[in-house]
This record gives C-alpha cells, structure tokens and sequence, in this order.
C-alpha cells in the first residue's frame, strides 16, 4: 500500500467475480434493465422495476432529435473527416454542453428554489410559483425547462408526466412544474409551456438526483443517436462534405404505430 | 432546396411531431426498453422484446470493470483537473478504442471467418474451427475474444451465453465460439476460454449486427460506469491528485444477492 | 445570401488567395515568427519582432513538464489503447482545464485587480499589493500563480522576467507581481515565489491579452511536448499498459548546454 | 521502484530544474525559436536556426484556411453550446483526421516510395516518377498532395519551395514532388498541381520526419487558427446558431503588404 492509494466504491473487481456496489453483475443480467442499471451506479441501490422503467422512458423520449441538434453536427462533421467512431462520438459528447442539454440541470435548479420558497416563506406551490415567476421576469432571468423554439405542445412531456403517474413518482416537483407553467401564462398572457427538458428535470428531481447528474442521463440518452446519425453519415455521404445544419429532409419510414404486443 | 441539400432517415421532426425511425416517440417510451430502442435506432426496426432483453443484458455485463480499464482513467485524470462532467466522458470515450473494447469486433470478424471457413470449403463446425485455430497459431495472430489476464472462468460468459439461449438468439455463432474454445484447448493443450468480449461478439453476430458496430455497444454500455466514477473523483478526491492505476481498493457495500423480486 | 449568413474577420479565401487579417500568408511565410503569427491571430495585428520573440519564450517555457501532468498522462493513456495521435492529443487537451493551467487566467485576474485597487483608491503600488495580499490572506482564497509544489526558485519565472525587460515588453503588471510577492513574504513570514504560470500571467496582462486567452497560450505552448510524449508511448511501451503517474525516470541526454551560436 | 517502473526520455524534472532533452529550459528560452523547439521535442535533437526558420515557414502557412475547414465547424458548434475554450479545440483536434491534413501524410509515403523506386530499381528520377504515377493511375489510386478543389496555383507552395531552396532544405524529394506533378500532366494532359500539403510533406521528408508526425505539425500549426475561431464564435454569435458551412463571408481588414522590416 503506497502513498498513491485510494479507495472506489463503485465496483470490486476479483478473479472471475464481479460486484457492482455489492451485486454480482452475472445476477444482475437479465433481471435488472438498463434503467435500473444506471440508477444502482448513480445512487448505489438497486431502485424498484417502476423507477428503472421511469429512467428508461426519460431516456427514451432524448434518445435522437433529428439531425440538428449540435452534438449531431460535430460528431458529423468529425465523421466525414474519416475519423473513428468513438473520436466521433467524444465530438458530440463535447456538445452536450451548457445551452445543450443544460436546461435539465438549470430546470432542476428551479424547481428545487421553488420548493425552497415553500418551505422557507411558509407558502402554497400556487404563490412560491407565482413569486419565483415574478422574481424571475423582474431580472429578466431565464426559466430554463419552459418553451421550445419548435414545439409548442411537447408529445414527450405529457408522456413522461403521465408516466410518472403511472410509476408512482409523481409528487411536488412535477405539480411545481405545472404551477409554474400556469402562473407564468397568467402573468405574462402567453404560454411558456414545460419542454422536454423540464419535464425531465422535474422528473429527476422527483426521484432525488443531484443536478451535476442531468446532463449524464442526457448523454446515455442521446448516445445511441449519435452513433446513428455517424454511421449514417460514414455509409451515405462523401467524405468532407460541408454539412447544412438546416437544409436537410427525412427519407426514412413513414409513419407508423408501435405494435401493441411490443 | 440549396446545393447542400441532403437526407437523413433516422427521426423525423415537426412541431409537436416526432418519429424516430416512423415510431412516434411518446408512443415508445414506457413501451419499449433501452435495449429495444438501441435495436431500433442501429437497425430501423423494433425488435422483439427478447432481442431488447439480450442487449440490456449485454449492456449490463460491461457497464463498469472497476477504475482500472484506461476509459476510467482517462476520464478521472481530466475530471480532476476542473474539467466538466462532459469533457470527463469524452476523454473515456476516447479510449474505448482498438485494445480497450476492439475485442469484441475483433471477434466478430473471427466468428465470421469460421463460418465462412464452414460454408466455403464444405465443412463441420468441429473442423471449421480446428482450421481457423491452426491457422492462427500458424501465423501467430491472436485470437481477440479468448483469454482474460483475471479471469479465467468469466461469470458474464457462462450468463450471457444462458440468456442468449433463453431468448431464442442462440445459434451458430455461439457453438461456433465454443467450438474454437474447445479445439484451442485440445490442440494447445491449455485453456484460453471465451471472455466477455468474446461472448458479446457472438451473441452480436447472432443478432446480425455490424461489426463496426461493436465499439457503439461497449461506449453506451460504459458511459454510465464511466460517469459514476467521474462524480466519485470529483467528490471524494483533491483536485491534481497523482492516480494510481493499481494502487486501490474497493470501499462499498459488501456482497449482496440481487432480491428475487427486482 | 441565405437566412444563416454570417461574418467571420479572421481569414480571406479566394482562389489562389489566402489573407490572414489582411496579410497574404506567403509573405508572412519566412518572414513572421510563430510567436508574430499568433499574436496576429489572436490580437488582429502583426506585433513587433520582440513582442513575437516575447510569445516564443513564453511558449517555449510551457512546451513540456515532464510526464507527471495530467495532460500528459491523459493522453498517454489514450494512446495506449491504440487510439490514433490526434485523439490522444484531444485527451491531453482535455485536461488543460481549472486546475491544469489556469492558474494563468486566474492570476491575470489578481493583477488586474491590483492595477484597479491603485487607480481606484489612488494607492502606490506596494500600498495596493499589500492590500490585495491582506483581503486574499482573510478570504483565505488562493494567490494563483504564487507558490509551487517543487520549484521554490523556478527558473523559467526569471529568464521570463529578464527578457521581459530586454523586449521591452516589462512594466506595470510584472512590478506588480513582484510586489505582491514580496508583501506576502513580509505579511506571512514566508515565501510563495512567482511561479511559472504567474509569470506567464504578467507578460500576457503586460501585452494586453485577454485572460480569456491565457489557457490558449497552454494548449499551443503544451502540443509538441503532448506529440512527444505519445509518440514515446506508442513507440517503447506495450499497448494497454498501467501507467504509473509517478514511478518513473529520465533516461534521456545528461545535462548539455545550448550552443552559444545556436 | 516498483513493478510499474517506466522510462521516459524528453524531459527532466528536478526542484528547479528542467532539462528538455538535456538541456536547460531556461537557456532555450529567448535563444530558440518555436520551431526549434518542435524539432529538439520530435528528434531530441536542436536543429540548425534554418531548419527551424523552415519549421515556421511550414506551420504560417497553414495557421488558418478561413472558416470552412471540418475542423473549425466542430470546434465552432461545440463552442456555441457553451463549453470552454479547450473543449472546442478537442472538437477540432478530433477532425484532424484521414482526410483533413491526412494528405501531408499520405504524399510522403508517396515520395518515399517514388524514391524507393529509385533506388531498388536503379532508374533516374523521371522515370521513376512515370513509373509511380502510371501505377497510381492504373489502380486509381489517388496522388494525396497534389490537386486541390479551390486553389490552381496555391501561393503557399510556391513559397515554400523558394523558402527551402534558401534555407538549404531542398533536396531531391522536393525534386521528386515536382517531377511527379510534371509526369502526372504530361501522361493525362491535365494538370494536377502540388497542393500545400504536398509541399509540406516534400519538406518533412527532406527533413527525414516520421510520416507518422505530419498530422502533428498540422495539429500545431492550426491551433492558433482555431482559438481564433472559437473567441470569434464566443465574442460575435448567439449561442446554439445553425452554422452554415459556406454562406459567410469576409468582414476583416482590407489586403496589406506586411511590414518590410518586419
């Protein structure tokens, strides 16, 4: 034991035994799912099946963008230089950055002062909602987690939130959530509807995560789409082509519904 | 419509509309698993939910190995420099290269060739795989995907390859690994049994995936160990700390059995 | 002219026509220094041959520190893992980060604090030091660019300083410096000598950099060494190897002089 | 000294002391140009004041080629999402790749191997060159290093030639690069003239640099380019713009001769 050593909490590693924080991964395979997976390395416990497939569905619903979101443009562009996957994949990576996914941690932030006002200044979620609004607007502060420049009426926020009735995790910080929605449409006169990424927020909050942990989920989300969109651009494209952020159009599958024996 | 114009076709986006692969993705989540949306997202299709188990299982088997794979370390030596949680997982991802994780294509590649070996030159399974072995100890190539420095009988094989046969992906690629295994053994006289590399590589052949696609399953299967450990460094070390790659010990939990009704 | 139009004052490209800030490159080509031609892209003008000689010196006394930093170790493990010289090099530059380097950015910040206490409370300069050494001693916050863990008399911080004098670049922030290291001597009763990245600090608030700019000067004086060092790795080591941050020693050329016509 | 024990030969550290290659940094400081510390860090050796002059001759004129490079794209799409300075720049080291500034590389395993034909094949430099580009042609391989898709007659060649013609630098793979470009249109009747890579590949032969080191000199030479890209992005732009790859346009400083006494 030198003077360099350390200790790590996450997993014990053994000739032909592995334990994530205590678990023997061989029994976790095949019975726990991947969002459980995550939850047990983020917090160290194993969470309920509801909780793992509440993560599952917030990752789902980031899952992919289409093609213009950043971290799909460097990763491209790092692509269409012949470089390998995962230098592409680091490239996007480096994307999801503060304006980039960052308004799940800054919505978590809020909903958390939100909370705070309550407690604090012995008040109903309605008026901590409507002070924090006001607050807000005074400072021309921005309230990250509300309004999106494309969608008006999310179709993954109202999913996740319902799910997260269905779950059993709904509970103050998605009713904050809502209250704030509302009280900023009243003050203000127009709507400034929760986005995907408050709703995430507000559903990470809700099971107990530390902020610094928002952009994580949203990294292990979007991943499988990234490597989507570079494998398409390593089989389609010509190298070094200059890549349009905008002029592009979709020629997959039409659509179509999710068979319900999936 | 400029010159630039281009098409893409994994995910549609529309105002308050959005369709990865033709599915609308409210529709997916809480539907479908992780491992099935990977599944869709790499091959355009949904597949059944054995074959999304089979890769939520495969992801479970190398979410984390410990601090010592060079993804760990790479990302704690950056994370302790200040640097953001996302810079952290890039130089992790960056790592996950030819030697860390390229077993898995590697293996591929050899699970190909014997069964090429068997369907070109008319042979079993036993004789296709004694040629290959021969001839790679001829030629003194390695056989990725055989042999561990740790672990000389990985629980995650024996696990994966059960599963593999519970979920109906079983088949060629897996007898045609352990044909190898076992004419290796006969042959050298010593064992050099399937890693876990080895036992993805199968069961991915099995599923039809492309090699090139292997490195994407171990980066999506890593990034949520490789964040665990980050936010360890960050809270529990000094910045600018000298890390020792060997020099540590683990500190959680004890061993635990996963509960029966996870 | 389409609705994403935008400017950029850096570089002219025309056929057979290349204007950096305005200057053909051929003629900047035998005829600018590298330490000239950074200032030219950073600043927008050519600088003086001693403001360029300035920059290389400075440059040149970050261009390598051995294999103990974490961008060097960093990139070294990359590296090992097979990954390509660019990626290991992204892994280095990674880690050049809060902690790693920007002790230059932050002690910019110090000495312009100090240059305001003297025009704002009309304070000389040993007056305006001693006050900045007192509020940091109370706040207990931390001298940036004061203090080394191995270097009690840094070399570099002299020879910086000497030329400084020579190019005629020395004034106000390098007096300064020195007089805040002088005052912490008499205030503590002991030393925490400039060190390198403060030195660095001062000729770069002495020519009118941008503090923003100061990890930049790092990264450019820090990529040969980085290139150096991986190429070691991938030329003498074997692939995947544990690197140990500290157990290692010089077996390069002995001590030699630089020749006096060099 | 333990089991990890390693050697490392480019830099001592000692408490106030620091040798790169043996010798002291601080009498390399203000004596050696950068582009004799590039040299003494990549072959351990310090090159004559000619050979570095060609150095920096070498990374000016490719210091910056305007705002369409890959490189630049991914290092500005990073930046807009907010991340820090370094973070950007790994984004752009990461699309120094295969087919940006891969042909530096590429064109001196070209000249090498016209030079290997040379001499294993006793013919005079003509007809060697006939010789490699028939070969080229025949299996359509490309000649990297010569062409370009926007300069006919790049400025930067011609300079550099002249440059190692007076630095005494030019030998017979400069020779070599032009009886190749002459070869290619006599044989094809079109002309296919020696880019800037190819002139600095041609250059790092006859300096005998490993092929393996081109992409680094590229590395260093654009670093300066990209910082100045990323504070223009960081200064000039709204976070999280669409970027287009070619709608921008020149808005800096007219054309002006540089400075005679310079």
């Amino acid at each position: 034991m030198g003077e360099l050593h350390w200790k790590t909490s996450i997993t014990r590693v053994e000739p032909n035994k592995l334990l994530v924080r205590g678990y023997p991964l061989e029994e976790l395979m095949g019975k726990a799912g991947f969002g459980q997976m995550v939850y047990l390395l983020f917090k160290g416990e194993l969470p309920s099946q509801n909780a793992g497939k509440m993560i599952e569905a917030l990752l789902t619903s980031s899952v992919d963008h289409g093609a213009t979101p950043p971290s799909v443009l460097s990763a491209l562009t790092v692509a269409s230089t012949g470089a390998p996957l995962n230098a592409a994949v680091a490239a996007g990576i480096l994307a999801i950055s503060k304006f980039h996914g960052g308004a799940i941690e800054d919505c978590m932030y809020i909903l958390r002062e939100a909370k705070k006002i309550m407690a604090e200044e012995n008040l109903g979620r309605e008026a901590a909602a409507e002070k924090l609004v006001r607050a807000y607007k005074e400072k021309k502060k921005i309230l990250s987690g509300f309004g999106h420049r494309l969608h008006t009426k999310d179709p993954r926020t109202a999913k996740l939130f319902q799910l997260a009735e269905e779950y059993g995790v709904a509970g103050e910080y998605i009713a904050m959530a809502r209250a704030i929605e509302q009280k900023f449409a009243e003050i203000s006169g127009k709507a400034l509807p929760i986005n995907v990424d408050g709703a995430i927020g507000a559903v990470l909050c809700e099971m107990d995560f530390d902020p610094q942990l928002a952009n994580a989920f949203f990294m292990i989300a979007r991943l499988p789409g990234l490597v989507a969109h570079i494998v398409e651009e390593k089989t389609r494209q010509k190298p070094m082509r200059a890549i349009d952020p905008k002029d592009h159009e979709y020629d997959g599958p039409g659509e179509r519904a999710v068979p319900k024996d999936l």
